[in-house]
């Protein structure tokens, strides 16, 4: 499972989450040239997996006020990647409580979707589980992703794990969705992960977020640890203070079938003229919620607002101090 | 020498070295009121160094082409600080081959400084030790930095570190000037410098670079592993990628004599201005630079003219691969 620093793992896979991670910024509204270009970078790069988004409700969300990603439709698929004849295989993620998964995610045969990655909360679990099944029922390989693992108590996950465990999902991901975990953190859940999903041959992966520049850092000792599935994005788009950035992870791996080219290339055509439009990255009010263990929304709502410079006023208002 | 996750190390001090390395991106050009701004900070957040600048040569550099922060005269370090009346010490570097330090640096009774830091390449020992011994002989404290240890061999720095270890430097700080270093490296260097400087009673430093976005992770790693001191800057202001950010790594660290509201406060009101005028981060040439293990000048060229967005073709130059 682990490997000297000179050679590397030949399991390791990765999984682009740019499109799925990032649409949350702009309300999954990239336009199919963004969208083909990241895939043809995907592929161009040895990449193993790409999340094109989400399977999310269209009774919960207005088909006309999201883009096309939030929903993933098999027409608007394959306008971009056909029946998708590389070895890149795609993804798409379904909220616990947000999607009508029973309808919406289609059997395998009829999508070129290759992977289902069910997002939950620990108290979601039992909705979790059905969904997991019924992926697996349908033919898709299945990731179980249970959400801001950083304010899930030890005994709590135990059950959660125990629980997930026997389900189909052959990938449990270590998800720290606050950006707020150190090294140790994702040692220690990583290797529960492990130890939770041996019995059942589960993998492990991990989804981090870049709150305290440390994203890049996490997903390092996840795989040293004995990940074998990490997730990045292009310049580390995604919410807030956004991912892991793809760049960073294919310099560190020593793999060879991995180009990093193409995602110097991408990045600099289609990132960085985005980033002209939207922001993503550690900026402070990220930084405060990593730092206190608190969803990013009051750091999104405050970054959007006149007082987005205002960094002292907002590490007040979270913390009670009195200035 | 390590502390349970929950408690905090009571000797682990933390050098600001805000103007020092943030200098070399304006040609030391701070004016007086954000030098003492960030000097209230630093005494406000109870952090224990501050390093001004540099006591560079007035012969290879002109007085007229750089800021006072260059060369750190005695009238213009206490015509920000006065004769320092606060527990925050403050700190000077010199470079080997770079400074007049036989006459430039005062004898300690007739200087507001505590400190001097000696930099220094491995080719440079020789007078690496003068400087220290002339530094120490003059009554300062004195740390030794030897510069871009991630292209030093090991059978090379063994032997600089056999003749570091017997000058009167109380510190040895171990740099990775170029941003190359992973996790792995900065334990077995922080570990290498703690044995070579045990008999002498050394303490170890470390200074990171971000250009993987790893300055923070790696200054943690060299935390755990036994290091006492720990540079970091405002904002992470700093040469190419800049530094370990002094409001995460604050954030990190559990002594309740730090303070990290003033820090936010000085992000706000100092770097965020000079950001708008002036860059530093972990920008793509950084990231290629450090991966290469390489010094970020061609980096930074890159970064000033017409070619700073062109990633792919910065890489391309770098790595020798035809498009």
């Amino acid at each position: 499972m682990s490997a000297p620093w000179i050679t590397y793992r030949p399991n390791l896979k990765i999984l682009d989450c740019t499109i799925r991670d990032g649409g949350l910024i702009n309300e999954h509204g990239f336009d199919d040239e963004f969208v083909r270009a990241v895939y043809d970078a995907c592929v161009a790069a040895g990449i193993d997996y790409m999340e094109v988004g989400y399977k999310a409700s269209k009774k919960l969300f207005a088909r006309d006020k999201f883009g096309a990603w939030k929903f993933c439709d098999e027409d608007d698929l394959r306008r971009i990647v056909g029946d998708n004849p590389t070895p890149l295989k795609l993804a798409a993620m379904a909220d616990a409580a947000k999607s009508d998964w029973r309808t919406d995610i289609l059997p395998k045969r009829d999508s070129v979707l290759d992977m289902i990655r069910v997002a939950f909360y620990a108290n979601q679990v039992p909705e979790a589980v059905d969904m997991i099944r019924d992926a697996a029922d349908k033919g898709y390989e299945v990731s179980a992703n249970l959400m801001a693992a950083s304010t899930v108590t030890d005994t709590e996950m135990d059950q959660v794990l125990e629980v997930i465990a026997q389900t189909p999902a052959s990938t449990l991901v270590v998800v720290d969705s606050y950006g707020s975990m150190y090294a140790e953190q994702v040692e220690r859940l990583v290797k529960k992960y492990l130890e939770f999903g041996k019995a059942t041959g589960k993998e492990v992966g991990i989804h981090a977020h870049n709150n305290q520049q440390l994203a890049f850092a996490n997903t390092i000792e996840a795989i040293i640890h004995g990940a074998e599935r990490a997730d990045a994005s292009m310049a580390g788009l995604g919410r807030g203070a956004g991912n892991c950035p793809m760049e960073l992870l294919i310099g560190f791996l020593r793999n060879p079938k991995f180009r990093i080219r193409p995602v110097y290339q991408v990045v600099e055509e289609r990132l960085l003229p985005l980033s002209r439009t939207v922001e993503w990255g550690p900026y402070a009010q990220y930084v405060i919620t990593g730092q206190l263990n608190q969803h990013p929304r009051v750091a999104i709502a405050a970054r959007s607002g006149e007082a987005r410079d205002r960094y002292a006023e907002f590490y007040d208002k979270l913390t009670g101090e009195e200035v």
